[in-house]
């Protein structure tokens, strides 16, 4: 369990609590896959979330924020594929 | 603004939630200061501070928690010495 997460967010935008938020929702999740996450506070309406040096998420590219349930899914693809994440869970790309 | 805070818990403790509280405090404080803050997955009753690379909070050796002023201290005194922290603000040392 080496994973690391990054999540970059605008603190002009005043983003930080929800960072911290899904942040707290993720080590929740995944207690035993992640081994750190980072909260980077940033400019210019940044909010972006990496999972080990891998951008799964970027307001500017992907639309506004994710759904908790969409982004546990895309760090679970990363983290851990085989795991299912329970009732409102479907595969990456399958749930639009 | 390069520093780096870092915070170990124990998760079978439970100790997310105060520590993502502390975070969340500190990079409200310190916004234009840390650059990255990281929350560290543990066991064993861990819980620990690290302000670029040095530990400034150890349950173990301290005995318990910190008091949120007091963390704020002890983090102002590694990144921006000269700043006042306010009413409520002592030198460190010197506040008990």
């Amino acid at each position: 369990m080496t994973n690391k997460i990054d999540i970059h967010y605008c603190t002009g935008c005043r983003w930080l609590l929800r960072s911290a938020w899904m942040a707290q929702e993720l080590l929740t999740t995944f207690e035993g896959e992640i081994s750190e996450l980072s909260l980077h506070p940033g400019t210019g309406g940044i909010f972006e979330v990496w999972v080990n040096g891998k951008r799964v998420w970027s307001r500017k590219q992907d639309g506004g924020f994710p759904e908790i349930t969409k982004l546990k899914q895309l760090v679970r693809d990363q983290v851990a594929p085989e795991r299912s994440l329970g009732h409102s869970d479907s595969k990456t790309g399958t749930s639009e």
